[in-house]
């Protein structure tokens, strides 16, 4: 117990956590792109053999797609959700490594549903990791409104929220479960879930 | 409509949004040179044949210094626009989200022509995305002048600067045609289109 | 003398030391992922073959999540002592450059113990990486205790945290001894060290 | 001149210009440990044939070393001269950008030399491309001088600093030149020359 309370101290200024985050997502996006390599042909002005290799890309652009728009909807939602905390305590600093500790694993799996977009356990495996980064951003979020919300803005945010974040984790976990049926449903799902939270929750109107 | 009427909310402060932009620029611009590759060379300390390959590496030099200049032109005018909107809404973000993405896939289409620099379809291929991420940043700009400049500083803009903008993708994409007949024409209209916006629009002079 | 003299000059403001610290951290964290590599399958579809790389990769995952840890537990803690400092003198800048100088080391070591988590020689050499860069640490969190800390700011410390903070090199080294004879133990002892300051020392309570 | 005239345009808040470049700073000093790679063993729990591999890597290391070094103290110096200038215009954002440029190509020469440590050619380039980085510095420190620091500032500087500065560039190629009769003169020429400016140069005493 005496080890849990030292995470209820703390009174950081969230400029340095903002950046450190910043960081980890801007290299995340930015590491996506080096899984796309430059093919090796056997004569170097081989139009056609280029545009074939180029052609087989589709997949990895996909994936890289996906995931780009993933990473920056969670940007976007961490830059919402830290706004809420007027400070941070060390238990949210921790909590939110837990969370860029997932966003650094994306590129691998992402890497892996490029280089295999037909094998079910690789697209499997992507929605598995999406999933698991959203339960680590909910659980984030759960904190932070529950601990370091001033009671004024909390006001101000939809109460039902957290439970409405599950749709998230849901949705990816279903496209894992299709992958091994319909890789297609599979990609689509994956491209349809970051669409739920595009935009951080609207704050409720005062009516 | 609903979908769409979300994305006209949100009052974000700039200064996350230019941390990520700022660390995407960054790591765009650095990942260019891991382009460049050691030689493997049969001994150790032959001088000749290290030579021998430092002088076959002049194309990659080239790719890789247009890339570089383009990035940190993009990086200058981006810093522009930015400061006419005083304020980001969540459609900003996102548009500015889709031109980092395009940035970020910078260093595919410049390895690429580095290592294939006579190959009429790699030359090609780094015009075709110029362009598009010229387009993504005039759209960017087109929301940002629209939507989110105050009048005041609306009014030292110039008003025809999104069409005069339509330059750049047009010289972009006339390199991409010339590739194919011309490489060194095409190296050369890269070159000089980053030249246009090599520094942002000038206010206009109050008469 | 008149050398080492230089290095009490200097009176920088912390932002740009926290920018670059930050961005050292950061890509450093997320670097570490690289050393998962997509597995070479013999069948693009082969689910089984798949499974038995991914089954194999546990000691990296172990490795990266070790490294990961202890890495945001250096960023809290820098937090932690650069807010003691007011500002910095040039000696502090090379003290903390030094310090992320072995920081930015810890990819190297960390892939060689995933790469081979059976090695006593890999393992042990990543207790010696962990041990010189808490020592690196100390020494900078020493420099601004006793040269940069306001007294007031002073007053609140632990006076003998200095001394304390040996306990983490010293179990970083054990575990490193501890490799040759048992690696399990080694992988323990590197997970529990960081623990010990998982959150920075709490300030003294006025009586 | 109408071309050049653009460049003196221009009123930049330096903070982007700042996070711009420290992002550069810390990515090629993160980026330069990537050259060292895990050596590939026969057996994985051979000790002996991974001690024989790591016992060869201390050419890798010094590069590294000498590397970091230099790029440290580029980056202090950096952070000195942008002081000088309360705000920047266009002609200094390039010249910033063409010495970030520079840095950036670091890791090549770095990798090359601490691959081919006894290659008379890589060891030179190394030294060349250091003076070509002091001279991107050097003119940059001289823009800033002339055009961009307030005279009250200006007086508190050493009128010859970038007479000064000279020393350098000469000192580098002085190692690049020894490269070709003694390697190891050359290696302790690029470490004593970063020594010269390892802080900032002294503010003259008002008398």
């Amino acid at each position: 117990m005496r080890f849990l309370g030292r995470f209820q101290q703390g009174e950081l200024p969230l400029s340095r956590l903002e950046a450190f985050s910043d960081g980890v997502f801007a290299i995340v996006v930015t590491l996506l792109v080096l899984e796309l390599e430059v093919p090796v042909l056997s004569g170097p002005r081989n139009v056609g053999e280029l545009g074939r290799h180029l052609v087989m890309l589709p997949p990895k652009f996909s994936s890289w797609l996906i995931s780009f728009v993933i990473v920056c909807k969670f940007w976007l939602n961490h830059h919402h959700i830290l706004r809420l905390a007027g400070r941070a305590d060390y238990a949210m600093v921790w909590l939110n490594s837990m969370f860029l500790m997932f966003q650094s694993f994306i590129p691998f799996p992402t890497a892996m549903m490029g280089e295999y977009p037909g094998n079910a356990l690789a697209v499997s495996g992507f929605g598995v990791v999406m999933a698991v980064n959203t339960v680590a951003f909910i659980v984030l979020h759960a904190y932070i409104l529950r601990k370091l919300t001033p009671p004024e803005r909390l006001a101000a945010e939809d109460p039902r929220i957290i439970r409405k974040s599950a749709i998230g984790p849901f949705s990816y976990l279903l496209g894992a479960a299709a992958a091994w049926c319909n890789v297609p449903a599979a990609f689509l799902l994956y491209m349809v879930t970051p669409l739920f939270f595009i935009t951080p929750p609207q704050r409720r109107r005062p009516d």
